[in-house]
This record gives structure tokens, C-alpha cells and sequence, in this order.
């Protein structure tokens, strides 16, 4: 379904350039300037839909965010809730996520979200997970000494892999949550994927981690 | 109850000595001599009740075993099970696992097992969980160099304070198992306590960890 081809998607991506930017590389080392108020940028690897992104926008609007989808057919729908959210702070890059340091330059990014990943759960699509080392080491090259990686998925697979994959690397964890909805946390911004899932009875795990 | 007093157990630990060593100091360093078969040896930290220690010597009758309880009444327990048992490779300590140093000598324990160890909830009892930094620098110190730390536990908010403090320490994380019952695993023994957590609907999680 998500991959679908959307008429009008080319169109879209044209008409709405100021949002979603064409040729990202450009703009490597410096996207503070894109933005008006003050330069933290936090970045979400595979926006999809765009309801984490246009409400964490609202909610924030102290923060910078880039969200980053490779499916054009989605980021269309994710740019069309930006624009109904009537926020300023946030641009889409409709770019694959392998190539992050082309995009970003060291210490560029405060937070990455990764929300609901792919999980990929055959063994030989191990390198795809975005928890996968070679993801973790573009990670870090563009997060800042501070920075943060969060992440939340209902996949049991997903987080045990991520959480071993993390800890092989040797980054830090901060917190780890097993089960996320347990506990009312108002400052929890849902992604569709967590409201579906979550209503389905699964349990939402969360980490944070850092590269120390 | 676990700590009620119970009348003979001075006399049964007495009585037992060859099972219930005093004074383990002095075998620091040389517990392979009082074994018969090979040096591999295993210890289980919080030995309780007994049932894995007992299940596990006879499933791995090459392996040695040695349980740590700082309870006597509990202690008389587990040695009354490893008698029924009829295993030759099972040793007991009467000690408290806050000076494994002062009976292990570096590098003379191949595993370390902590099962469902006590969770110290409060913020304040964090120095006592048997993951607390203090802890892992003892079993670091004992464990030889492919030596590893498995770990299992119903509490969530142990496991995700141990996951914490692992990777804060920077062990290595080798599994990670959020719900170890969902599969049948014939190898896994089971506790008294994860039986009765587990057939509650419990969660029982898994994690085996490396110093590197």
C-alpha cells in the first residue's frame, strides 16, 4: 500500500520545495540557517505519515525538526499534516536514510527518533534495521556530544536486537522502558503506528541512549 | 518467612560441611580441588530454595556449581534439594554476594547466574540490586575472559535498571529475551519462583552479558 503510486506526488514535491528539500546535500553544515528561531534540530528517520513529526512541531515549538522518509507516496501525506499543523519548524527530506552524513555534517543533530522502524525480522536483512551498526556510526557522527538517539517500537524482535546492537557498540543507555503505555506520560507524542498498536494491546517499549 | 528462625539449622549446617563450606575464604583461588571433574565452575548468586541449582547440576553433570545464600534458613533448603538430588557437583556458601572478592580469586568463574533477584524498588536501596555497578565490578573481577552474567527476571523495572547500569558499566550484551516462556526452551531450568511468576502470566525476560 505505502508504496503505491500516488499521481501527483512529483507535483506535490515541487509545489512544496520550502518544505520538502530538494537537493539536501546543499544544505550539510547548514540547516540552522533554514530555520528562524534558535538551532537545535532533532531529526526523525522514517516520518512516514507524519503525525509524530506535526505534533511533536506544535508541541515544541522552541525545537527544529527534519523529518526524513525515502517513500515519496508517504511524504506527501507527512508534508500535507505538516501543513495543516500551521508549523514553522519543520522541514521533510525525502531522502534514504544510508546516506545521513551526506546530509548532515558532524555535531549537526541534537535528538534522532527512529519510531516504529521496519523491523526486518529475516537474518539476512540484518544490515537494513536502523539499529544496525553502520546506522549507529552515522549516528554518531552527527549527533552532538549531548545528542540522543530515542527510540520506540512494539516489536519484541526489533528492541532485543536493537538493545544488543547498542550495547556492542558501546553506547550508553539512559532509560529503557518495556512498557511505555503502562503509566500516563503526557509528554508521549504517539505515532499512528503506537495508537493502532497500542489499542491492539501490544506494549510500546522505548530507549534512550547516548554515545559516550 | 524466608527469614524466620528455624530450629537445627546451626546443626544441619554443621552437620553438612561438605556441602555448606565454612569458612570459604580459604578456598579462594582453589575451589577446582575440592571438585572431582572437570574446572569449569558456575555460580549462582542467590541460590534460594535451591531447585535450579539442583535441576541444573544434573542436567550438566560436567559443570560445577556453586550457590551463594545469605539466609541460612533458606540455605538449609537448597542443600536438603542438592542431597536429594544426588549430585557430587554442588558446592554451598552461607555468605553475602557484597564480598564475592574475598572468595574468588580473578578469573576462577566461568558464569555467574542471578535469577530473580530481589528488585530493591526504592530509589534508595539501588546499592543493594545485584546489578548495581558495586556488583558488577566483582563479577568483572571474578569471571574469566569469556566468562558471562545471565540474568533473569519477572520485574520489569529491575531488568530495565539492569539494562541501564550494564551498559553504563559497558558490559556486552549477548541475548536479550523480553518474554523467554513465549517459546518452549527445553534447556531453560526454572526456578521455583519463575515457575510460579510464570504460570501467574508473568513475563519472564533474559538477558547473558559479557565484560569485554
Amino acid at each position: 500500500m505505502r508504496n503505491r503510486y500516488k499521481p501527483g506526488a512529483d507535483d506535490f514535491l515541487k509545489e512544496n520545495d520550502h518544505l520538502i528539500i530538494p537537493n539536501p546535500a546543499k544544505y550539510k553544515g547548514n540547516w540552522k540557517s533554514l530555520f528562524k528561531n534558535n538551532p537545535c534540530i532533532h531529526i526523525e528517520i522514517g516520518t512516514g505519515k507524519g503525525q509524530f513529526l506535526a505534533r511533536m512541531a506544535k508541541q515544541y515549538p522552541e525545537i527544529n525538526f527534519i523529518g526524513i522518509e525515502v517513500a515519496k507516496n508517504v511524504i506527501t501525506t507527512a508534508a500535507q499534516k505538516i501543513i495543516e499543523a500551521e508549523v514553522d519548524n519543520v522541514l521533510l527530506l525525502n531522502v534514504d536514510a544510508n546516506h545521513l552524513i551526506d546530509y548532515f555534517t558532524e555535531n549537526e543533530i541534537n535528538k534522532i527518533y527512529l519510531n516504529f522502524s521496519d523491523p526486518w525480522p529475516k537474518n539476512r536483512h540484518e544490515k537494513r534495521r536502523l539499529t544496525y551498526h553502520t546506522f549507529l556510526k552515522q549516528y554518531e557522527h552527527i549527533l552532538d556530544a549531548t545528542g540522543e538517539l530515542i527510540f520506540k517500537t512494539d516489536n519484541q524482535g526489533l528492541f532485543e536486537y536493537s538493545l544488543i546492537s547498542l550495547s556492542k557498540y558501546g553506547v550508553e543507555l539512559e532509560e529503557v522502558n518495556l512498557d511505555l503505555h503502562a503509566l500516563e506520560d503526557p509528554y508521549n507524542v504517539m505515532t499512528e503506528y503506537e495508537e493502532k498498536f497500542s489499542k491492539k494491546g501490544n506494549r510500546i517499549h522505548r530507549l534512550r541512549a547516548k554515545f559516550v
